[in-house]
């Protein structure tokens, strides 16, 4: 390892037990281990520098951004390199002109956010951990979050990429068109593969015209059948619609509990849409009105609430945001996060709360989700720590029994590579494997995360 | 051949010259040669056994869809085994619940179109070639078209995908989910790569809910610079903005005149925007008459017709799709389909002309394209045969200069192939083909296209 450092000395790195601490585990809770260094690198030539230290040295190496991902994937092993990117921090040009800005991979997201806000712009990838969170992990791990359903995921808001290959090679991909038909569009090799096939160091993204106005509403529904119908009628009439969320009655009880909110409904009803559009400021809160209320007159929606104010607008969305407060109270507890298709959803709903309660009978199964995606959360808990695995093995066979993908967001990190075989057939494996021989062939680089 | 030919017997063949002719080019003018055989499977298996047949006998062969490519990747060379997908033309399932079909790749794209709209929903890939293109060929061109801007292009459009690899394995990557982040998205392997990895033979598509209606305006604008103001007050204005197709004077006068089409306005103007809306019935004429209105008093727009008729806002279609009758007049041409980002369009152009112009004055160049994803069309005629090339190259090297992509939608194919360096660097062009040897390693699958 000395010979390691001072091939490395140039580099900002880190070494002190205390320090490295900080660098041990992400937010997904997965058995932490301490690295044996960290290294800083502030340009994608420092980079590229620490990859050819670790392979001249044959030392494993994980690459870490924010910390905040869901599947363990940026937790290193015992005595792993760590290279974090978080000191490749700017956002290096925001083009006014055709909406786009290059980002270093270290950027938080809220820092563009914001810096695109101040040019009249706007980035729609949001996300809970958005304070903290950086666009080359959302980049690694394909982010979702509450806005995918309009602006798609983060794959479709990246224009181009540069990428450092596990070999050391620099590729420059930062791409600025939207149709680029040249062969091969290496670009989705690196995107929601979570570092397995290089190290993203840079990205050009998509921006939009910052919207003028957003309104939400809730609305109370008596079937999911209704909900599907109610989001084919918003997309139809609301080409401003840019969240779908659905909580079930027990999440919806429970959570506002938690929160500390009073439940916003006078009936009780078994199913809720929390309904969002964003816009220009003129005609949209009347279109969001007058469709919710012809939806009312037709019966498909029991009640709604529409927000008298930004204020309780927050307050309904803090509700659909209060799962991790709830999780607090349900440890031990599996977090799912799956995609289903729609017409099998209510259906696969019933059989997995029935097999859970069967045999876990002291758990809650709470339901919600961005059901505009076909994305479903579930929440199980309090369970035994021995209870953990059977529980996320029978959710995810009847995941796979109905077409499903055993993670729609966050991605398989090392908490999921287990089950990766419910969403990926075997000729599929295979050939992400025989991929990962070709660019990762010595396998150092985030080595026992998402397949072989 | 005539064991080969045994081999595969039970597969519809088609040896007979007179009816190869049919199959012998596409649409790109490049230059022909009659294939040995053309195999015409109707399933999965019968394609996979195609396949194997090919390798067995050490065989050349080359995939055909609807033969209405522009770059020539279609085209066999002599003595090709060519496999048509024609026959393998079912859609097998329109999900009205979730908003999605599973079609086989040698549906007709109109056909699709069709049958969604019957059941009240939209698939928006929209072409010219919609009669006779075929879903299997959009997808491994990634296809654009006119509302790419709003939808996305083919890719953003593909859920899943089954693909036969050239070692005969059937990937089933039939995905029916918005979200599915299980690591390597394989699908992006087949879409836009022409072909070089495999051969898709199913796909799952996205559908949207049917809009209710579609309003179309022409505008006059005094500069490329005031056209990029309206395209960001339009998108910030109207989500239901569909189209923002630009056309420079020339162009627009010529193809009026071809078309036989009056001149729509009676001033002259530099530049004109053909925008489209499309979304719910209520108040969407009034939002864009609106919107027009403003901007014409704020003096951005010069003049603008906004269609009193469908009739009307056909005739306006007709002189924008007005390309492939002008091109008529300029043979031989070069048809370009470039992308350059926004903030270089004005001064790409104008060096592209006068570059043009001095070393090719008796030739028209006519700029036009799908502004809203920095897509653009130029016709450059009429020329001799022997300065097509040194015309592409000059105009290739001009992209290249300004970060653009050499083609936005029309693909690589044979025809570009030479100039795919001046979009893709050695380190991505050398990936690229690693990648190929890796999964298409005899090279006998769509050979002599995009990449070695």
């Amino acid at each position: 390892m000395n010979a390691f450092i001072s091939q490395l000395s140039f580099i900002s790195s880190i070494t002190d037990i205390d320090q490295l601490q900080k660098y041990t585990s992400d937010s997904s809770g997965f058995t932490s281990a301490l690295p044996a260094i960290v290294l800083r690198p502030a340009s994608t030539e420092e980079v590229a520098a620490c990859i050819k230290a670790c392979v001249a040295h044959q030392k494993n190496y994980t690459i870490q951004g924010g910390l905040t991902g869901l599947a363990g994937g940026a937790c290193p092993d015992e005595g792993d390199v760590v290279i974090s990117l978080e000191r490749m921090n700017q956002i290096e040009e925001i083009d006014t002109v055709g909406g786009t800005a290059i980002v270093q991979a270290g950027v938080v997201l809220e820092q563009l956010q914001q810096a695109v806000l101040e040019q009249g712009w706007y980035f729609p990838l949001d996300l809970g951990a958005r304070g903290s969170c950086q666009i080359g992990g959302n980049i690694a791990t394909n982010a979702g979050g509450n806005k995918v359903f309009r602006y798609g995921t983060t794959r479709e808001l990246v224009l181009g990429l540069e990428v450092v290959l596990p070999d050391g090679t620099v590729l420059n991909m930062l791409n600025r068109v939207i149709k680029n038909n040249t062969g091969l569009d290496l670009k989705h090799l690196f995107i929601g593969t979570e570092g397995r096939y290089g190290v993203i160091t840079r990205a050009c993204v998509r921006l939009f015209p910052k919207p003028a106005a957003v309104y939400s509403a809730l609305a109370a529904l008596k079937s999911f059948a209704d909900v599907t119908v109610l989001l084919k009628e918003a997309r139809a009439s609301m080409a401003e619609l840019s969240s779908f969320e659905v909580m079930w009655d027990n999440y919806l009880k429970t959570a506002a509990q938690v929160a500390n909110k009073a439940i916003p409904f006078d009936g009780q009803y078994p199913i809720y849409v929390l309904l969002e559009a964003e816009g220009a400021a003129e005609g949209l809160d009347t279109k969001l009105t007058t469709f919710l209320e012809q939806q009312l007159e037709s019966g498909l929606l029991q009640d709604v609430i529409i927000p008298q104010s930004e204020e309780q607008a927050k307050g309904l969305w803090h509700i659909r945001d209060a799962s991790g407060e709830t999780l607090r109270i349900m440890k031990h507890f599996v977090a799912f996060d799956i995609g289903i298709p729609l017409k099998h959803m209510q259906e696969f709903i019933e059989k997995t709360e029935q097999a859970l309660q069967a045999k876990y009978p002291h758990a809650m199964n709470l339901f919600f989700g961005h059901l505009g995606d076909g994305n479903l959360h579930l929440l199980t808990g309090k369970l035994t720590e021995e209870e953990l695995l059977p529980v996320e093995d029978l959710v995810y066979q009847l995941t796979a029994l109905y077409g499903g993908s055993i993670t729609a967001e966050h991605g398989i990190g090392r908490i999921k590579k287990p089950f990766l075989h419910y969403s990926r057939s075997p000729e599929q494996i295979k050939l992400m494997q025989k991929i990962r021989e070709l660019i990762n062939s010595d396998n150092l680089l985030n080595k026992a995360r998402v397949v072989e």
